[in-house]
């Protein structure tokens, strides 16, 4: 165990699949990579690996640094190492990025083989079922039928939630944090809206901003402000920012004159320098499109009925994208359909940002759930 | 007494002022237009005027229509006219628009005399205190010393309640609706956005687009987009549109899938249609900036102590833009300043936009209220 609880220096790897992925469009995929991190040992069981999928603007690098960045940090480091919830010394634990992604595993910057240009707006519309159906064939690839967990935050729990019912066989217990069944009419449109402000940004050249050397920043920035305003609640902003000025006295321009305003600016100028327009859409559009129940004619309980996994599903108070009442959901479509669930609603001010941060409840309650499930490895069961 | 209860055909009519304005900036206006409409009869004792403030994107046609255009009722047309709550049957009615608006009041689109150009981006950032002021200076040309009530809902309440302030005297009754008396972190941080879509605009042009016979069109849909997920509850957007799809199933691309997908684009191209880019600038600021008790260190109650107006505040319980707190943090200023002031919280399923709505128990509110006003004018008190 390292000294600080951390995984320490970890290395990308890539995974290459030669075989087309049907995906649920009808489009196909002929060939992708998969970049992937693991951190701890598989058992001899094969029967301790936890699969973390990732949410809107993470990837594979849960935790752990690059040797070359020390101070880059996995994005669920305080969650994934040894000693720490999710317990590197006991468990082997994988960390993922999807397709579509701009971080490495195949997406609409990488080369379209049948173009030897970046696919841009022509690499296909996926689900959360189709990064799914992906992961699975990289777990086959690293010889594990079994996952003893598969967990994520936000859309990273609903991925978590589709492994469930897709492949109960292969999911011994599922940890759907901060998530829904699906989204509301409202988070649709807010994606709606960042979607618009990055397809209206004319360098966004329909998706084919690459050949044109040039990024849709001013897009990419609204919608990361929009995103922004929506992870944080009402009162953590209020707590944080204030009315709080920059200056002394107002500016009577359109300037910065609240810190709230130069936070914004910011965020959006940071995201804007590192993430690719075209996965922005993907995602959010993967977001809006997932909705389980709708091949059940909105009964969530009948769609979870493969399900055999046990579950924990946690949320937070003042989490307004993905509010309580939507794990609430959850939780009575799996009571409904007779199977194991613990629920968690955590008292905690920072809205949906909240699964990120340690709070001390919430990573007793996935620590606890994890040594429930330690204590069950490796004996071959 | 108009058989449909309407004011009928109206006629908007034009305030020229020479005198300059000074601004709350320090620059001044050296003279302006205010358009504005009257309904109803100023009586002989001149005490029975009220005067409505707009909001974001309204403007002075509060009530009736304009004879070439029989269908476009003004926006306040359910609140306004004989027999309505506010009787113009009993009172003389102000509609008035406010300088730095698009709709005849002088603002960024007029020629500005020192350059023979529209004013553009050089229009001064103008402030509810400022409208305030300006629309003193309509009051003392059609001869009104004094106003029974000054009323609005949203930024018009804030101008309601700024003018309780700064003209005591002038006003007897104060009618805030769906407002605040500052706006929160979030309030400001989704006009941020907005201003940044706009401002991004390449067709902005720094705000001088008139030369360049443009219109930031894209950046005023998506800024008119964000308005309308917040001038909307969640449950009220859920209930109206819910996931309901345009089509059969998913296009699988970034067109329109969901209803409300359909519903914020075609809100957001009618306002990029007709809406000033510099005033949407302008009034968000307004927004941004009001707040009486930062002159008193956040007191409130100290900020409203020249307050002699009674006040009727109303809030609408799933307005979540200017929520019910916010009004109460009004209601309880006044009372601590010892002022009389009556509140009502009503059940209403819409949100912001609640308050342009005939809900029957806030118009039943509202009616009562301006019949108690009723009975004490026409006396010379």
């Amino acid at each position: 165990m390292n000294a600080n609880g951390s995984v320490g220096a970890v290395v990308a790897q890539t995974m290459r699949f030669d075989s087309p992925l049907v995906l649920t469009s009808g489009a196909s995929l002929d060939d992708y990579s998969l970049v992937y991190e693991t951190y701890g040992e598989l058992n001899a069981q094969r029967d301790n690996a936890v699969l973390v999928c990732h949410a809107l603007n993470a990837s594979h690098h849960v935790a752990g640094h690059y040797s070359d960045r020390p101070r880059e940090l996995g994005w669920w480091d305080n969650m994934v190492g040894p000693g720490k919830p999710v317990d590197t010394d006991r468990f082997f634990v994988i960390g993922v990025n999807n397709i579509g992604s701009c971080f490495g595993s195949t997406g609409p910057g990488s080369i379209d083989p049948r173009t030897g240009e970046p696919y841009g707006p022509d690499f296909p519309v996926v689900t959360v079922e189709d990064w799914v159906h992906a992961q699975a064939r990289l777990a086959d690839c690293l010889g594990i039928e079994r996952f003893a967990a598969v967990m994520g935050g936000s859309l990273g729990g609903m991925q978590a939630l589709a492994w469930a019912q897709l492949y109960p066989a292969r999911v011994a217990h599922a940890v759907v944090i901060a998530s829904a069944a699906k989204l509301t009419t409202q988070n649709i449109a807010f994606n709606e809206v960042a979607r618009r402000a990055i397809i209206n940004d004319p360098d966004f050249h329909g998706g084919r901003f690459y050949r044109h050397g040039v990024v849709p920043r001013r897009g990419l920035e609204v919608a990361r402000m929009i995103g922004h305003i929506t992870y944080l609640s009402d009162d953590a902003m209020a707590a944080k920012f204030g009315r709080n000025l920059r200056n002394e006295g107002y500016s009577f321009s359109f300037g910065v004159d609240f810190e709230i305003e130069s936070y914004l600016r910011y965020q959006g100028e940071k995201f804007a320098s590192y993430f690719d327009a075209n996965t922005y859409l993907l995602i959010t559009r993967a977001l809006d499109y997932f909705d389980p129940a709708r091949a059940t004619g909105g009964r969530l309980d009948e769609a979870l009925a493969p399900v055999t996994a046990d579950f924990l599903v946690v949320s937070f108070t003042t989490d307004w994208r993905f509010a309580p009442a939507r794990s609430r959901e959850i939780v009575e479509a799996l009571l409904s359909a007779k199977r194991h669930v613990s629920y968690a609603e955590i008292q905690a001010a920072h809205g949906h940002d909240a699964f990120l941060l340690a709070d001390p409840q919430y990573h007793g309650i996935v620590r606890g759930y994890f040594e429930r499930i330690a204590r069950r490895i490796g004996r071959g069961s």
